[in-house]
Formats: structure tokens, sequence, C-alpha cells
């Protein structure tokens, strides 16, 4: 399999586990892998996260999204967390072997038939968006789905990029693509959680840091330790090497040192040969050379 | 697949490519994957890469074996390469999930079984020698084929580990278990050959330097720069970083910078994880972590 996407849709269904089964099993396609399946109660929702060859995830993730509208009622949905569909929100992300252009079009596509074939409205966010204020999740859901009932038809800010300008019970749909996102924390040597909080506001881009990074910092109170939390949104600007770099740094400038770093959750191989290509004065390694990728992968 | 191992087996046959498709034919077992084959007319030698769940790999090499001694003759070979045997050395290597003791098992029981079912000598070598001086193949295979002819039957110290000390048209194979080698170059920006030899004589462990690396200093003309050479034959004991920043270091003592470097042929995942542990006080990645695995290596 030489090109690899990853779609993390989320659905508004975090309690009947029942429900959950029968959108999954509608996923279930030759060439996708369902990775992982998260739910949530309080948020109301679950988070599924598949992947495999590109046509095949995308043939799936319609189906999921089919089924979800079938047997979501959003008029009955009442959760922690936001959302305005029955699939709430469905970014894919290139693995390997494609481009974001590539993810782009599969998104655009993908939004075209739900509307057509499922008769819902569709927005496209992130890279995928068609207005620079859809960039952003939070503008597209702003309100809900109660405050999107009333505004669909009438407001032109919420008019869909694909289907009907009304809503059901299915709500709309938000469709995009993001590069993958690297959960990423760097442990430090003190008690003292503002040096975190200080370090956190220096390396992330909001502060004028590095591009592509969100951060926090957080005190672990039961190790007594504090923590550099980060978001790496994309790897290929900034990577994980050059995080950990900065924050050891900023840490060394005030006379703290790092205790450990971690990945938390998922890493694309890309990742660690651009981390090798850093570290090693390496540009040539290829993820082809991994024993596991000629064994597997291809 | 939790477990993966990789076998190496070198067969003296370089020239005829259907006696070597007739052999790596027979190796073609399901849950076993050739991922490399090279053939050398001048050597009269083939080198075959595969890989895959221990037990099939297991059972691939021995149909190569008996392959290999009904279609080589011996008698009738002649090349550059030193050899004992139409299936030269096969050495297996743990690649994931696998120790070096279940890689040496398998070298046992599959010597036994090549001596039991073809009636060939089989002598264990490197982690699976009996005897200190058989970890060196050149100490088995001293004198090749028509030495060890004369040799067998009446020389203790060329007695096999399983099967007749006597020797036919097939001769004598040598089985073992050694770790995955990593072939890693370091080019530094000068082109005074001398410093690379240097470098080399002090990075590697037969000057007292790294353990498990081997090093040379070479010239690359063309591009009128030079070269340490590594071998790491156990990135366990000696990684990839931990040789770059030795090398580098020495290199700058001599007033003279990296320009690159670079890994020939595979490199198994668990390398790079270990490079990233090393790179980021990462000590928790786990294989298991990376994309790829959750979607192929499961």
């Amino acid at each position: 399999m030489d090109k690899i996407v990853e779609c993390v849709p989320n659905f508004s269904e975090g309690r009947r586990a029942r429900v959950v089964d029968e959108i999954v099993n509608a996923m279930k396609l030759r060439g996708v892998k369902i990775l992982d399946r998260e739910m949530d109660a309080n948020h109301h929702r679950s988070v599924i996260t598949l992947a495999g060859d590109p046509g095949a995830v995308e043939e799936a993730v319609f189906r999921g999204i089919a089924t979800a509208a079938r047997v979501i009622d959003l008029d009955a949905h009442c959760g922690e967390h936001p959302r305005i569909g029955a699939t709430d929100v469905v970014p894919f992300v290139p693995i390997r072997g494609m481009t974001m252009d590539a993810c782009v079009a599969i998104a655009q596509r993908l939004g075209a038939r739900v509307a057509r074939e499922l008769d819902l409205p569709v927005y496209l966010y992130e890279r995928a968006a068609t207005r620079p204020e859809r960039r952003d999740l939070a503008s597209i859901r702003r309100g809900e789905y109660e405050t999107l009932q009333r505004e669909i038809a009438t407001n032109p800010e919420r008019e869909p990029d694909f289907g009907p300008k009304k809503i059901g019970k299915a709500g709309a749909v938000v469709i995009g693509a993001r590069p993958f996102l690297i959960a990423y924390n760097v442990n430090l040597a003190t008690s003292d959680v503002q040096i975190a909080k200080d370090i956190a506001r220096v390396v992330r881009e909001r502060g004028g840091g590095l591009p592509g990074v969100k951060a926090l910092g957080f005190e672990l109170k039961d190790r007594g330790i504090v923590q550099v939390s980060m978001n790496l949104t994309d790897f290929n600007v900034t990577g994980i090497l050059k995080a950990f770099e900065t924050v050891r740094a900023e840490a060394a400038q005030r006379g703290v040192a790092v205790l450990e770093s971690e990945i938390v959750g998922l890493v694309p191989l890309e990742a660690l040969t651009q981390l090798a290509a850093r570290a090693l004065q390496l540009p040539g390694l290829n993820v082809s050379q991994v024993v596991e990728m000629k064994l597997f992968g291809e």
C-alpha cells in the first residue's frame, strides 16, 4: 500500500455502544483498518480513527456518515461537546504517499456526495476551507446545531459548501483535511508551574514561537514536576526534535533540566525519519528503508 | 505479526538465474516475504533476504537448503567468494518481538533437521556457536569446501555440530544467529583521507572504541571528501545516534565538520525508536505507537 490516508470522524453518540457498533461496522471495508475507537459519555460523542487505502477509506467514511444520519437524532442529543451534526466533523490526514491537496480533494468529493446522496448540508474546513473563517472549526460550529437550524436558510455566512440550506435531525457535516497531529510533552525537573507556562507561551505559534505548535504549561502534581504539553499540528513545519530542542533551551535559560519527553498516542513513521534526518544530518532516509515497511507496507 | 525474524541465506550460485529462481521459489511460503535478492557472478553467489513469521521463515529456509543441495554441485563451483556449502551460510536476525536466544533456538532446530533429513554436516556460528572459535565464520570456512572435504572425518576441530563427518557435493551448511547489521556512513568536509582513517581507528571496537562498531576510513574521490564507513553490528549496544555523535566529536577535535550521514540499505524500526529515545530523552516510545505498525504490523 503506497498511499495511506487516515480519517478521524467524530459522531454525536457516546452512550449507546450498539449505535456506535453499527456505525463502525458500516465502515469496515477491505483496505480499511479501524485503529482506534473512543466513546465519551459526558461529551456524548465517539471518535473513530481509521486508515488505509484512500479510496477505501473515503467509501467507508461515506457509509459511516450515512449510518449515523439514520441512527442519530440531534433533536434528542445533549452532551458537553459542541456539535452540529450526527457525523460532526470528518478530517482526512495524509499519512504516507499523500499530499495535503490529495486529502483536500477527498474532502471535496466526499462532501459533494454526502450532499447529493444523503441530502445533508456540508461545510468544508481547515485546509479544505473555501472561506478563510471556515479554516477554524469553532466558527463553523458557532451556536451549534440549534443555532444553525435557525440561521442556515437566511444567514449567507452559514451557507453550506454543498447540499441544502436546511437542516434535519442529522444536522450538518463538517469535512476537511489537516496534517497529522502529534501530541508531545516535555517534563521539566521543577515544581514551579510558572516556568512551564512561560516556556509554553514562548514556544507556541500564537506567541510568535514555533510555527504549527500549540503549547500549554501544566503541573504534574503527583510527581511534583511540571510539563510543557504541545500539539505539533504539522511536523513537516516544526518536527519533534525542533520542539524538544527549543523547550530544552528555554528550560536551560531558566536553570531547569529536562527530565524526559513523551509522545502521547500515535506518530507517523515519517515523523521519525524526519527526526533521524535532523539528529543525524541524514537527509536521505526513506521510510521504505525501514525493514517493517518492506515487510508490511508495500 | 508480533514476532518477526529475518534470515539472509547465502547460496553458492551467482550465475544461473533459473537455479536461483528455483531456490527462491522453494522459499515462498505464506507468512514469508522475500525482501531482497542479490546475485553476484564474480563471487558466484546469491544472497537472499527473507523475513516474516519465525516458524514460516524457518520452514522456508529449510526448503531453500534442500533445493540448493539438489541443484548446486560444489565440485563444479568456482568463484571469488569463500564457501563450504551449496547453502553456505544462514544467519537468523531478530527484527521484532524476538530475543537473540529465540534466534539461536531456531538455528539449532534447523541445523538438527538439515542434518537429519538432508544428511548434511552443519556448523553453528556467531551467537549460536558451540565453541568460541566458531563464532567467527572465517574460522569455520578455513580452506573452504576443498579443505573441509579432506579434514572433516579426521580433524576433531572440524567435527560438525550436527550431521555426518563426511561431505558430499552439496558441502556443509553454516547456520547461526546475529543481531541486525546497520551499514552507516558519515561524510566529512575534508579531502584528507587520513582524518577518516584516524577517526575510524578511534571509534571502532577493535581500537578500544564503541562496542559493536566496525569502521573504516575511505576517500570519496569524485566528491573530494572522505567517509567514515561503519557497520553497527548491534544497535542495542551502540546505536546510530551514539555512532554519529562520536564521529562528529572526533571530527570537530580535528577541525573538520560533518557534511551528512547515510544509512545504506535497511534499518529496523526499533533502531529509529531507539534513536528517538536518545535524541529526545524519550524512553517510552514503542514501535506500536507508529501509525504504520498499527496499520500493518499487528
